[in-house]
């Protein structure tokens, strides 16, 4: 193990592979070989050389969603996380600083100033993305331990269904009998799916595309009521007809680019319902946005980033427990070599029927 | 008392003065010698015609925000609502059902299938609005009891007041210590900033525009810190120099008419911060909505509709402890007999410095 | 249908039979032919002629958890409630005012100046109980429709059902994931089962004692992962194991009588955890309640009366879909001839395998 | 600087002065010359012996309420609080891992492996303890600036102040208009007072025993509208006659010792009431705790350790801003050298009067 290869992003839609050697570690952090990392939706961006604020310094490694064995793990590292060497693990993209008012009010979450998949290759020692066989353990990662058994390509949905069950559990304060209505089929989507049906959701209606035929069909494999086509039904008077004028209880907009849902949104919602928004626009404006519908009905509208602790426990719960078919969903895995397709799959330059996509470096 | 008199609103932009019969009343009811009615903003919309849906139904008598003294009353009815003849009470603009999923959860306030000041005419008794001698009080009415000695054309801003109390501290959470912007510095801003100074804020910001001045020197004498001209300044950076940055805890969208507030909000807001909407865009769409602010910065946004009852006891509390000099909002009183005129104020075609504007029966 | 017949509360532990006069009913109100009323642990503390407040007039039929078909309705009662008549309905025990700070904030199931089941008879008509053929339908009362095809002495299971969907979630803030544990195998305690199965908790805990095996089978059945005999075994230790250490995120005590329970609930809890109390103690304190413990671990303590409109809807809507084998818990049902045997099995006097116990006219 | 002195707790009720080396520092840490520490009421339990768990090793150096001057900070620790030689801070007493539940879920009060106050003498650098001449600046201490010009012995009273702020407004949920009932009237019932205050409490009822005179009358001058003696007085009659039957919406016991306190509050409190509990009671059991009327007025009991860091920021900014007489409050000042009486006043084997005591040490 002298060398660990990367998929290096060098440039705006130019990946290069490298080889890096593998870090020194001490008492205080540790090293993970890598067994899969999703392709997160968000990682576009940076591929296309979209702005991001500060967020993405090239030369940098992509990935966030990473589950691994623990290689090498120093005493105190192994005390702070109740690990030991073997163990197979997943880490959060955050690495929080643990100083800040983030860390210090419960939404660790938001302290990115150092992240996984987004720190820059110059600041050593390097592998601090997922694309590659070898991930740096930084002291201040969040780790959570993960059954053997489960096939690693599956794991790093822990993401979506942990945003998931957050979202529409605790964002949206969905209940036992509610209707749901998720805009998006998408991976994120799917998570919504689990989150509603998890809560006893009664109606959990799906909107999608055309194109989504797919999508929309393992929505409903994994328990939506109602599946809409958005670009051949009017979804309002759908949703209208599915809860007899009721309307939803929650509505989340997790639809990457399109800002009409966002819009749409208002109509779905009944009196005193919450709207969640979790899908990125690339800082498009919503052009249309009924502010007034908001105080007829007491709306309340909340964005959302990320999830809590616990959901990310329960998800790995839920993925352990095989009670959803969830290899339907991971419909690609690349090597990482092949992380640029990946990433065009995921951007919708490759098979339309993509859900999840994971890079497995060669050694697993 | 065989007549009372009344400005019925017969068309768009034309009110009449009309008699009407004192109603008959019974063990259930009552009748209301009115002292003054508050002219509220959303009178404008009917008065030039805006469709709201079922709301205002022609011919009508305006008029939402009454206080008065109980001229009769049935037997049931004092029991129900703890008075007696004489009593000095305010009567609530909805006449809630009791029976809908409204009324049982707590939401009567969005009960308006009967309301005071839009019921026609033509449905008997009546007397349905505040502006005119005498009010209808109906068995679901609303009632609360007010000091004999606040004068008359001060007690509708148990309105503003209690609006501002709730939608400050309860939708948006309000606490001690808290920056809260106010846009907006009309008789709904400046409640406002008493629920702001009343929890405890330590910056209390509102902005205006030039033609405010009045308003603004007004909100800084009930307790605003800081008042900005957003048509000379830049809102966002001024708030930023007044907060070190921080921004803002909660943001209140109170302005009539313009969306640029609500766009704005999401600017103003830091991390974690709930905007509260309350300002009637008479169905204009916000234009350029930037949702992704929303999740990166963990927004809500609550649409807000009125107040819950503790918050009218409270604020008719504060009324009767003479704390806030709210003579000084009180700046026009008219006649039954100049309703029109009122309305022509509120609407800004009268006096720019308006805001709080009453109507008073001849009889007081 | 001269007469109804009904069972009459005439004096502690005596009950006997009258024949009253069918109610005559007019545009308000409404007349409701039973088919089960379900016998609420609540009902023995008048049979056996506890205090209770001015809450029980004797004489007077007891029996608030009623279905029944609508026989007779005025024309505005029709509307009111979007009845006709021949409809199945439920009717909550609550006859709200409409006017007092309970009906006004929500919680107009604590509004029981009127209320079935605890109205004397000397009030005409006489029919507010449902141990009875007949039962007056007041204006007031809160109604829901439910399916045709329900066994009738299942419906009345709605009002556990949805106090446990009600204490378990909103109350207890149960989520996907939770470890719950359920004090009291009884008919609440089931219900609670079903609360915490429907909202994804992962560990379903319920206590009882050895004379309740067969109701912990049936808990087991219904969701419970655990069951614990609390005179056989160690519950702290048992709770400790099951969970790993963490303990429960939510704790619910619906045990009637026994104070232990309570007391155990702060042990039982995990730090940050919530304890509902829903069982009465016949006014006996509880005499070792360490409440050092409730900030050690920040825990909070809700005691919980009934629960909210929605939960109501959820609870017919589950019963109705046949999801649950509810049939096991309807162990006993009695004539209104049999009501004082069926009082008797619910205090414990008679079957020590009851759980729910209904009485059904001679009429069904 | 050779040595720091520092007043040793070696065995129960005795403290010894001893010398300890000035510890070394770098990067990561630093240390802070003590200008003041609070004496609280919690120091007195392993001062006296009881069984604390874990939470006290002796020997140690007591305190943990510590304000001073940076004199001495490595330049990552400078960087990571945004400090420089010289500032004045503020000390949490806890000394948060930023790697358990309670640092990941915002509860890091809760994180007290590592404490000030509480750790042995015999763990090097020995300085973590207050009564002191200087602290060790620990990487993972929490800190606050504070400005310059408060007297030293008024900064500690941000512990009661902050703790006041947390638990009437954010634990309690107290808004403008409501009653609070704050049950003892020592330094941390004086900062829920501040509390009731600041959030616009309309009546804030104090209530004490015969001896706390003094402690009652500072009660009134920072904001009580009413004083009760519980122990001549029938404290519910006369908060029933104070709120003419309405009760308190908020209840807090912060007495030490007693747990009558805890039983009243459930009579004291009106439907739908909070109750806050952070009074310690040694392990006392509350031995009457009449558990029906928590559903009977759908009370909840809080149990709270301690505040969020906002409301340590506004307790700071309140201090600073001299809104409050609070050097009526510091009735007690001792050396290092004097740290057992100060222990014996404020266990009450001195000067019934006392509210709060601190230790300075020489140098200041």
């Amino acid at each position: 193990m002298a060398k660990a290869k990367a998929a290096v992003l060098v440039a705006p839609r130019q990946i290069e592979l490298e080889e890096f050697p593998i870090p020194e570690t001490g008492a205080e952090d540790g090293l993970l070989r890598v067994e899969a990392t999703g392709v997160c939706g968000s990682d576009v961006a940076p591929y296309h050389g979209e702005a991001m604020g500060d967020l993405f310094k090239l030369p940098l490694i992509l990935g966030h969603e990473i589950v691994g064995r623990v290689e090498r793990l120093g005493k105190r590292a192994a005390e702070r996380w109740g690990l030991k060497e073997g163990d197979r693990i997943i880490v959060e993209e955050h690495i929080p600083c643990g100083h800040c008012e983030h860390c210090y009010t419960g939404r660790h979450r938001m302290c990115i100033k150092m992240r996984y998949g987004s720190l820059s290759t110059t600041l050593a020692p390097s592998l601090w993305g997922g694309y590659a066989d070898y991930v740096y353990l930084h002291p201040n990662a969040v780790i959570y331990k993960v059954a053997d058994d489960v096939p690693a390509e599956q794991v790093p949905l822990f993401i979506p269904i942990s945003n998931g069950l957050y979202w529409v559990q605790k964002s949206g304060g969905a209940r036992t009998g509610d209707t749901v209505v998720i805009q998006g089929p998408g991976q994120h989507g799917l998570g919504c799916v689990i989150g509603a049906k998890e809560c006893g959701a009664h109606k959990i209606i799906v909107t999608g595309l055309s194109q989504d035929t797919e999508r929309l069909r393992l929505a409903r494999e994994l328990g939506a009521t109602h599946t809409i086509m958005a670009d051949q039904e009017d979804v309002v008077e759908r949703v209208k007809e599915i809860t007899e004028g009721r309307m939803a209880d929650v509505v989340l907009d997790v639809t990457p680019g399109a800002t009409r849902p966002v819009e749409m949104a208002l109509d779905l919602a009944r009196v005193g319902a919450t709207i969640v928004l979790a899908g990125f626009k690339h800082f498009q404006p919503v052009t249309s946005f009924a502010s007034d519908k908001m105080f007829f009905k007491e709306l309340t509208v909340k964005g959302v980033w990320g999830r809590d602790p616990r959901s990310v426990e329960v998800a790995l719960r839920l993925i352990e427990s095989n009670k959803y078919p969830l290899h339907k969903l991971c419909t690609h895995t690349f090597s990482v070599a092949g992380t640029e397709q990946a990433l065009k799959t995921v951007a919708g330059e490759g098979d339309k029927n993509a859900v999840h996509v994971s890079i497995t470096p060669d050694h697993i």
